[in-house]
């Protein structure tokens, strides 16, 4: 169980997240010029990926403040479907942002609890993701341990 | 444009793969038991889970010896849908295994390039995976770079 702090929510992301994630992802890369309609398709998409279980294969969580409904934090755990670990689930924890405006309170941590706890009870054998090295010391206390090295090719 | 080489076939994986599939995943980590119709229906599985734009987002491919129809090298690029990027796909290979009796033949590297041409086609704006340091060099070879540290938690 995960503990949330006072005054904050953990929900499934929905349509009125519009602003607040792309303000959050903007602190991690670039977002680009996505309309609410492109957000509302993508939220869609998302909810029709299921996995062999009928469960959401996509999980994109928000930590809200309660007060203001807006988007602290934003995370992602995706699952894939292998042959390997006997027919094994894998999460992926993918696009981890805080809002600046709500550094230093935990959420960050708070966040990669929620999602390892929603890949776990999906029957995942492990949860990976790629960080920089500047971000390995933050993973190890979130219970994460170097695995190996991401490589990449991009176009 | 990915050249193969003579004797050897690249498509898509399907039910006649069971064993070939088997034995060399098993040189990559546990297998388990899965049966016939456990792997058809990870296959079927596979086949059902398409991308916003209808395409497949599980894209396994073997590389057959022409004569015997084995199965010399394996390999999967998974694609997700994200919002940052303007909604952007990213590729992930994943469980690229060749069969020892096939090593030293560069299908490895053939294999590689293939998926890679894969997730361009299909609009990805990167493609990413995570190997032991050991490995950092065959997949520069490839045209991959090093990105960043890939994290664990296994359950
Ligand atoms: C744990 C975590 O959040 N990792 C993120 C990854 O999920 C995200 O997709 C990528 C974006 O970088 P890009 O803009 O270079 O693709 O950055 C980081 O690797
Ligand atoms: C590029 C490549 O093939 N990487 C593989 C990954 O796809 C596979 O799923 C994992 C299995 O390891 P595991 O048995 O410890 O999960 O090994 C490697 O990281």
């Amino acid at each position: 169980t995960t503990i949330i702090p006072d005054g904050f929510t953990v929900r499934r992301i929905d349509s009125r997240d519009f602003d607040g994630a792309k303000v959050a992802l903007a602190g991690l890369t670039t977002v680009g010029e996505i309309s609410q309609e492109d957000f509302n398709s993508i939220l869609g998409y998302w909810d029709s990926v299921l996995l062999p279980n009928g469960k959401q294969a996509y999980n994109t969580f928000v930590i809200t403040a309660k007060e203001t409904e807006k988007v602290a934090a934003i995370g992602t755990v995706f699952v894939e479907k292998k042959i390997i670990h006997n027919g094994g689930l894998v999460g992926h924890i993918e696009d981890i942002a805080v809002n600046s405006d709500f550094r230093g309170q935990k959420l960050g941590k708070v966040l990669i609890n929620y999602l390892s706890s929603i890949g776990k009870q999906l029957g995942c054998y492990k949860i990976i993701l790629d960080c920089d090295e500047k971000n390995v010391g933050f993973y190890e206390k979130c219970d994460y341990n170097k695995a190996g090295i991401e490589m990449q090719i991009r176009y």
